[in-house]
């Protein structure tokens, strides 16, 4: 496992859209056990005031309903450590693998993770470490009023 | 706190609309400390081939996007016990309750809101229980596609 996989590389595109768009920039992508890619999105809190559309929720939504089946042995790639709502998501749907770019900037579930069973890779990447380090250090308002209100 | 609590019968009102939509009667509705409806919604899988708009995240989407302290003090009404990927919305959000309907159907993330400081309520109503008692006589493949792929 490493950034070069083509899973992690979907969810890098999807973060770099999303700082294009002026956006949070985390993106996500969601690879079955053949490989397929299944959805792929990034965060629209901004884009579209969404409170629930983080990169992996709108990577799930883009997916659409699939049976439960669909989501054995899948990967979630995601290029930021996945919050507790992601978490969950994650945990309802039983993908095998979560496989993340950083957790520098934020240290999400990774524990409720493992303890549901699930592998959890962080690949320490630079680029999303830079694209949120950017993002923060221009727009401090709106990832703050996430962090403490 | 009982069945007539206004933001528990917002909620049933929503798992209702569900039923009237062909949908998974699920409802929900956030109060924050004040008393004041921040969103309402229900569970939209069938209506929108949504993987994610459950009957909670529905309701987070329909409030918009909000400051973390819009949520301080609030209680998330909902028909069904929260799954994980609510659960884990209502620990993001930091709400202060979660009130259900009921958890006859199906025992969702209840400890862990409780480990994390969330105040749990059960009405044990038999409406909410009838609700789905009949949408899964009518659609059981709806249904059990969720719980066992």
């Amino acid at each position: 496992m490493s950034s070069d996989d083509a899973g992690f590389k979907v969810a890098l595109e999807e973060a770099k859209q999303g700082a294009k768009e002026g956006g949070i920039p985390i993106g996500a992508c969601l690879v079955n056990k053949d490989g397929k890619i299944l959805g792929r999105g990034h965060n629209m809190r901004l884009q579209k005031n969404s409170a629930t559309l983080h990169a992996e929720i709108s990577t799930l939504e883009n997916a659409g309903r699939l049976p439960a089946s669909a989501y054995q042995g899948a990967t979630m790639y995601t290029t930021l450590s996945p919050c507790n709502m992601c978490t969950g998501a994650c945990i309802l749907y039983k993908v095998s693998r979560v496989v993340m770019g950083e957790n520098k900037t934020l240290v999400g579930g990774e524990d409720f993770l493992t303890q549901r069973g699930i592998e959890v890779v962080n690949l320490k990447n630079a680029e999303c470490e830079g694209l949120m380090k950017k993002f923060i250090s221009e727009h401090p308002d709106d990832w703050l009023v996430l962090m403490r209100g």
